[in-house]
C-alpha cells in the first residue's frame, strides 16, 4: 500500500472507550486500508476547545514531518463553523475552525492553510469526525491536495489567547496536571503557587519529597504539576481550568 | 497480506481498559497477521445482552461491506450455550447465540446463519472472545468459510425483544444518553419524557437551550438524549435501562 | 514490509487514556513502520512494580515465540536505574531494571540478558518508554541485536518477592480480583478468604450462586475472584494489594 512515514495522529475528544475513535478509524481505512492510524490523544479535554488549542502542539511536535494530525474538540459540530486543513511546519492538521488549531498555527514557522468544501454524501450533523475530517485525513494520505480552498492565514479569525496559558489544560490519570505553560518560558528558579499552594522545580520525580507538589518540564515540553508516589489531582482538588501564578 | 476492505470490527463489553482487547487483537494477528483491527463499541453495558443487541445493528451500519465483526456481550460463557457466525445483509456477525445478535438477524433483508463446531485445542471457561471468537474471525477474513454448521435461522430461538427499545442503552463519556429506539419511527415534533422531564427534538447541540434536555437523532440513527454543553446523565441522573414515554 | 509473526505487545500503567501509549506506538512506527503494535495490558497498577511483575508472565504466556513485550512501569524514570532486554523462552522483554521483569526471569527455561547502553539523541527525564524503550523494540523487530551488554542472569539483582503473591495484584472492569498466585499451585477443593469472606471454587460464573463471592482458574492461569453478575470490588471493597488466606 506504501504509505511510507506517513502516519494519521487522531487528537480527539472522544475517549478511549464509547464508539467515536473506532468509527474514526474505520471511516479512514475504508479510503486508505493501509494507512497507520495512532490515538496520540484520546481524551483531551470535552467541549474545552481552548485548552486543547494548547495540548495540539505540544503533543504533535514528536510525530514525523509527514504526519497528519485529525484534530476533533467540536462543540459547534452541525453549526456552520468552517472546516480547515493547515499544513504547518510540514505536517498536516485537519479540523473545526473553531480555534482549536490556533496555537498550531500561531507557532508555525511555515504554514499553508486550506478552507474544506467538500462534503461527503451523507454528513452527520453531529460527527464530523467520522464523516468529514477521516475521509479528508485519507486524502491527504493518498497524496491528495486538500479538497478546499487556499486561505491567507493572515485573514484567518483567531482567537485572542495568549501565547501560553498559566491554567491546568489537562490532568493525566496518575494524577499530573499539565498546564498550557511551555517550561521553555521559565527559570527552573521559578516557583509557581497553584490552589494556594507553592511548588518549586525538580527535574525528576525521584527528586522531590514525599506528598509535596512540585513542578516540572515534562516529556512535551510543558510545565506539569505533581506529587512524587501520588496525585496532585487529589492532594491539590486540581482540575482543567485551575490558573497558577509564576512567582518570580 | 492483501486483506483488501475486510476489516474486523470489536463490539464487546471488556473496556478499553485491561487485558482483554489486547489478547483478543493478538489472537487474531496470531492467525491473520496484516488484517485491520478496528475496536469500534470496546465498552458496551457490561452483562448487559439485551440493551448490547440494539446497540450492534446502529453501530455496525457504517462499516462496509465485507467487515467481520466479533460480537462479545456473555455473561453464560463456559456454560453449553451456542456460538453463531451469521452473514446479515454481506457482514458476518461472530459471537454467542445469546440473543446478541438477535437484533442484527431481526432487521437483515439477506442472511445466512451457522452453528460454530470448531473448537481451539485448548478453550479456557472464561474468555472465548479470546480462545473461540477470534480466531473463527480470522478464518473468515482468510476466505474461509465459517467452522460450522448452517442453521436455518427461522429455527433460531431468538428472545421475545421489541422491534426498538424504549429505554436507555448506552451513556458516553459526554453524559449524552443513547437509547434503543431508531430516531427513523419518531415524527420530529415528537416529545419524550424521561426521568420526570419533557424533552423537544432538536437537530443539533447548537440549537438547545443551555441545562435543557433534548432529544436528536444521532449519528448512528438512535434517538439520543442530551444537554448542550453538559451532561444529560448528571442533569438527569440516568443509567443503562432508564425508560421513556414518547408523548405523541 | 515483513514482520511475519512478530508483534510489539505493551504492557504498562499509562492507561488506554491519555497521551502515552499513542506516543509510545507513533515512536515505533517511526522506526519499524508496518510492524503490529498490540496494547495487551494498558492500565497495570500505576507506579506498583511488585503487582505488575505477577501480570506479566500471565498476560504474556499466549503470546507467540517471537513477540516483543515493551514493559514499563516506571516509577524511577530519570534515575540511574538501569534498563533491560531480556529473551525469555522466545519472547523478547524490554523495561527497566527495578524488578517488573523479575517474575519473568526467574520462571524462564532459557534465558538471555541485556543490559542496554543505547541512548537516543534526546532523552525525556520521564517517559523512556516512548524515548528508550519504543526504539529498542523496533530494532529487535527488525531483527538487530539489542543494544547493550550481556548480562549474566545470575548476578541480576531481582527483589526478594515470593514465587507467588497472595493478594490482588488488578481489579478489572467487571469488578473481577485477579491474584498473582498461579491457579495451578491450589487444589480445587481450597477455599479462599478475602476481606473476611470465605470463597469456593467454581468452574464457571454460571456455577455460582448470585451475590456469593468465589474463586476460579482465569483465563491467564492466575486465582480471580469474582461474583457472579455482580463486583466483587463493590461487594467485598477489594482493590490492589489485598492479601488473602488459603483455608485448604
Amino acid at each position: 500500500m506504501g504509505y511510507d512515514g506517513v502516519v494519521i495522529a487522531t487528537f480527539t475528544d472522544f475517549g478511549s472507550d464509547g464508539p467515536y475513535l473506532g468509527q474514526v478509524r474505520a471511516a479512514i481505512y475504508q479510503r486508505a486500508a493501509g494507512v497507520p492510524v495512532v490515538d496520540v490523544f484520546p481524551d483531551l479535554p470535552a467541549f474545552n476547545v481552548r485548552a486543547a488549542a494548547y495540548l495540539l502542539p505540544a503533543y504533535s511536535q514528536y510525530l514525523p514531518v509527514g504526519s497528519i494530525c485529525l484534530c476533533v474538540v467540536d462543540p459547534g459540530v452541525g453549526t456552520d463553523r468552517g472546516a480547515l486543513a493547515v499544513l504547518a511546519d510540514g505536517r498536516w492538521y485537519v479540523g473545526p475552525d473553531n480555534g482549536l488549531l490556533s496555537q498550531v498555527i500561531r507557532r508555525a514557522s511555515s504554514i499553508q492553510a486550506f478552507s474544506l468544501t467538500w462534503h461527503p454524501r451523507v454528513l452527520s450533523s453531529s460527527f464530523h469526525g467520522r464523516d468529514l475530517f477521516a475521509p479528508v485525513c485519507a486524502m491527504l494520505a493518498d497524496g491528495e491536495d486538500p479538497p478546499g480552498d487556499p486561505v491567507d492565514t493572515g485573514t484567518l479569525q483567531l482567537p485572542d489567547w495568549p501565547d501560553d496559558l498559566r491554567e491546568v489544560v489537562y490532568v493525566d490519570g496518575y494524577g499530573n496536571a499539565v498546564t498550557g505553560l511551555r517550561a521553555g518560558q521559565l527559570p527552573l528558579t521559578s516557583r509557581l503557587e497553584i490552589a494556594g499552594v507553592g511548588c518549586q522545580y525538580r527535574r525528576t520525580f525521584d527528586e522531590a519529597p514525599p506528598r509535596t507538589p512540585f513542578w516540572y518540564a515534562n516529556a512535551n515540553g510543558l510545565v506539569e504539576i505533581a506529587v512524587a508516589g501520588s496525585s496532585a489531582r487529589a492532594l491539590l482538588n486540581l482540575g482543567v481550568g485551575e490558573s497558577f501564578h509564576v512567582m518570580r
